[in-house]
């Protein structure tokens, strides 16, 4: 195998053929995928560094590598000896790329990079800080040009998710976006996000590791769809049924050279925030572009009946699982060895044991002691560590359900806890009791209600730096938008999205002392109605999630009457509604947990 | 006198002569005051309608007049017979006035008004609604063309605010607007409101009612400033005492033919928010502008030590008012006669008892029963209820002191109240004392907290219609910016501003139920340190109105352990710091109201 430094000088040979004067290698793949397969690994391939996020800069002279707090050690290890400097960002005196590329070329150089996989964000940040004369070549795969054993691109069966799953037929959901297409004067909708294309023609796939899509892009227009996926992934009867419904498949690889013809002189909608750059770039054959969020995005993120029932039956076997699992570890822990990843490793055995279960949801997070404080955090063999009875140990997982997708943190007492710990881990408790019970009126966005998770930290001089709520799909992505709970406004009014009812959201606030221990407590809620006066519709949130809090963890006078109400009433709804899915000892284990001295 | 039919002949007499088609009549003087004084009420002198908002339209067919819901019924009546047509704001089938320019004229007209009294923001809406080919003509007095027996404008003495009171001398804070001036790259500072005015001097005035301020313009240059004022308003020592400092008296007439040569060449900053449609035009001639908000808005709000001590003074002799009001009030309800607005002179009374003080700081709103539920209420000798032995009375007043502006809404209950009343009042009062409790970190804006006075509503399907807090000035205007605690994202993200300590905001939930009664409950607030912390700098509030809760009024049994702590440490506090200051009679009276069984 090729060593970093030829991988580069080789990248060097071809950029000076080419004409290139600086290559940009970033993260993502072709759809802005949370995770990102073998083949889209072009910045690890070349730089060594195989951390999440990090972005790439080569020059004939020079090679730098951005990345940001999370992985500076990693990031130092792997770039060692490769010629290439760690820009650690947010540092002070540390550039960001663009005021970086904006110094360092000249009118008349060129700047290179993949634009299937540069986003149009990044791409207009670059355009607007470099020198005028500065041109840009987006047509352009560096890694293609010297990655010789590159894995082969993924494109797994596509199957079909039933009506009984999807709650609408995908004929309604085209339907309806057609209709607000022409409301707003558009012939023609473009997506990238394998999400939406997922959720839009009720398929699934597993080309892109726990997120259950498949790599296509689309073409909505009035009288037909064009859906570009590798044929042979789709089963003859779904390409029979697509193509009764005019939804005709196309080579993937054809995309961007097919895209101008197909829109040429039409209006078309696109996401910025969803597209890539070549995607913009091809855009400009269109009449006209109306630039506004994917239609799609909203309708997937308003949940319908159908997907909320089998949402709460997800919920239940998940619970399941996960109660499963407690038990065995209060009875592992200092009985046999136990590490992080053999405790989410089982976990996972527990949750594969249900019905319809199609794996995690997302890289399980298992954070023993001063791990649980790092928020990012997976265990690798490196870091595994073995789990004693003390302190905490934060577990934060999800699994992926014909039924729907789930995402809970518990943070777990593996032994008796100090005076401190309780109190801390009660306040935690407390923010994701306080939002989970308030009710508010139609029209009320995140931002409004975030303090109500925050607030019995900051009295105690505590706080997180996270989001405290985001969207979750059905069967689908983990993270999706476009709501949210949290404390940061966004640049524009328009981003800050209203609750709607069938909107399902995490409620996760938690607390990290770093070197000591991390708490998150995490339930997934659905928005419902609460009552319609003459002062409006009030709505309220419904829990999902059915896992008992740890009441050895609580310091109980900590929490108001009404607190306690709360948490009595969950823990008794989840003796109903778990308890006749456990085994016997089980269900004896978690009656006795919950028992109310 | 002449009629409105006869002013609006007239005036289209004159617009035929002067070629303008259609002339528009705002409510702002030239300076967007809060209150209007005489000879700046155009539109009711053209009109006849007198309410608080209201914008009219004359063409030689027709004649319109836009105004919003809490003046239909007042609209409707003054404008009978007088050829104007009514457009009620927001109602469906009536177009903004925008909208409706938009389509009456036609390429080539002329649409008339003063430049001094249109804001920037209306100007640039009509500008890009209207056709292009309608060109606007601002350099217009439509009023003082027709106007005969014209009130003469007021320019009464200026007065120093010493040292003692303002905490910063004049010399310091101008010294800092310059050195922000520098740091943004900019020459020169043009105010026009007058309160932003009247703190950057120490300054005040009586020129515009419930306001101290004084009719003035300022250019601030990194030299000199140049103050337009009425000269002849400003005492020979403090016209000496400006010189010294290099502050030029100009003539307030003369501001807008200088203005051009004054910032010729220069690079301007300016507020469109807070600066006229004239200024906007004048401002062309600078070398370039920068729009951003007036560098003394933030700097007059934060609140500084000798403003804070002061402001606490201005409060107990405030509280000590409303104290010795609400005794006697009780005891003369039923047995003399009392009237809204008697009862709001009676408290008049006993505020003009206190030490330096300079009047009210807003039109009192004194609304008895359904009165009450009217948000905006002021009582007319038409209006004016005799009060009862029953339900509410609303009495939202404030004072001007020389130490500091109060705002204070307290609801009475004037009888027996019933179990609802009760609830409600209790709900209202919940989140008056929940916002009031909370902490938080540094960087959180108003937004974030807004729910914390809405959420015990809110459970019960209740809510209001308005924001909870505003900023509150310091012997100056009752209302301010930039801060705000409110249920509504702004526009842009930098328009949510952070609450930073010193500065004052109310806190005023309320409850209206139209034809019943309204509750609010308000009290003054100023943000302080809290503690600092690993996670950060955590803020929270001191209240500094100092008048209790009719504990008459509350369902004791819907508050927390923690509200009914906050509460009777209030009262505590009330006795203790406001007790000394009263009469014999009037202390055992509160002590009774306050006792606790």
């Amino acid at each position: 195998m090729s060593s970093v430094r030829e991988r580069i000088s080789l990248l060097r040979a071809r950029m000076k053929e080419r004409g290139v004067d600086a290559t940009l290698v970033v993260t993502d793949d072709f759809h802005s995928s949370e995770y990102v397969s073998p083949y889209f690994q072009c910045r690890s391939y070349l730089s060594g560094f195989d951390g999440s996020a990090g972005t790439l800069l080569v020059m004939q002279e020079k090679a730098a590598l951005w990345t940001d707090g999370r992985y500076f050690l990693q990031a130092e290890e792997q770039l060692r000896d490769t010629g290439i400097d760690l820009m650690k960002m947010g540092q002070p005196e540390v550039p960001t790329l663009e005021d970086y590329l904006s110094k360092e070329l000249t009118d008349g150089q060129v700047l290179g990079f993949d634009g299937r996989t540069v986003s149009t964000h990044l791409f207009r940040k670059l355009r607007k800080k470099c020198k005028p004369g500065v041109t840009f070549s987006m047509e352009y795969d560096p890694a293609g040009e010297v990655w010789e054993d590159r894995p082969k691109r993924i494109h797994e069966p596509v199957f079909e998710l039933e009506l009984n799953y999807a709650g609408r037929s995908r004929a309604e959901k085209i339907g309806k976006i057609r209709r607000i297409l022409q409301k707003d004067g558009a012939d023609c909708l473009v997506l990238s996000s394998l999400d939406d294309i997922a959720w839009l023609l009720n398929l699934r796939g597993q080309d892109v590791q726990y997120n259950p899509v498949f790599l296509s892009y689309l073409i909505l227009k009035q009288e037909e769809i064009l859906l570009y996926v590798d044929p042979e992934a789709v089963p003859e009867e779904i390409k029979t049924s697509l193509e009764r419904e005019n939804i005709l498949l196309r080579e993937y690889d054809l995309f961007f050279s097919e895209l101008p013809d197909e829109i040429r002189g039409q209006t078309v909608v696109f996401d910025p925030d969803k597209s890539s750059a070549m995607i913009a770039q091809k855009l400009e054959a269109a009449s006209s572009l109306k630039e506004k969020r994917n239609p799609t995005e909203l309708m997937k993120a308003v949940k319908n009946e159908t997907e909320l029932k089998n949402l709460r039956l997800a919920h239940q076997k998940d619970a399941a699982a996960m109660i499963r699992f407690l038990h065995w570890l209060e009875g592992a822990v200092g009985k046999e060895p136990v590490t992080e990843i053999s405790a989410s490793d089982k976990l996972e055995e527990f949750r594969s044991r249900g019905s319809h279960y199609y794996g995690q949801s997302f890289a399980p997070i298992a954070g023993f002691k001063e791990h649980g404080a790092i928020i990012h955090y997976e265990a690798t063999e490196e870091t595994d560590k073995a789990l004693e009875k003390e302190s905490f140990l934060l577990l934060d997982t999800g699994g992926q359900y014909l039924e729907g997708t789930t995402d809970i943190t518990r943070t777990i007492p593996l032994g008796p806890l100090d005076n401190d710990q309780k109190i801390r881990y009660t306040l935690v408790l407390k923010g994701n009791l306080g939002l989970a019970d308030v009710r508010f009126p139609a029209g009320t966005n995140g931002i409004q209600l975030d303090c109500l998770a925050r607030m019995a930290l900051w009295e105690h001089g505590f706080d997180y730096n996270h989001g405290t709520g985001h969207g979750v799909g059905c069967f689908l992505n983990v993270h999706e938008g476009p709501q949210s709970i949290r404390n940061r406004l966004p640049e524009k009014k328009s981003d800050a999205v209203e609750l709607k009812p069938g909107m399902v959201l995490s409620d996760e606030p938690g607390l990290y002392l770093p070197g000591e221990y991390g708490i998150r407590l995490e339930n997934m809620m659905a928005v419902t109605d609460d009552q319609k006066t003459e002062f409006g519709e009030f709505l309220r949130f419904e829990t999902l999630t059915l896992v008992p809090f740890d009441p050895a963890a609580i310091e109980w006078s900590l929490l108001t009457e009404r607190e306690k109400e709360v948490l009595n009433a969950y823990h008794d709804r989840i003796l109903r509604e778990i308890g006749p899915l456990l085994p016997e000892e089980d269900l004896l284990w978690l009656k006795n947990k919950l028992r109310k001295d």
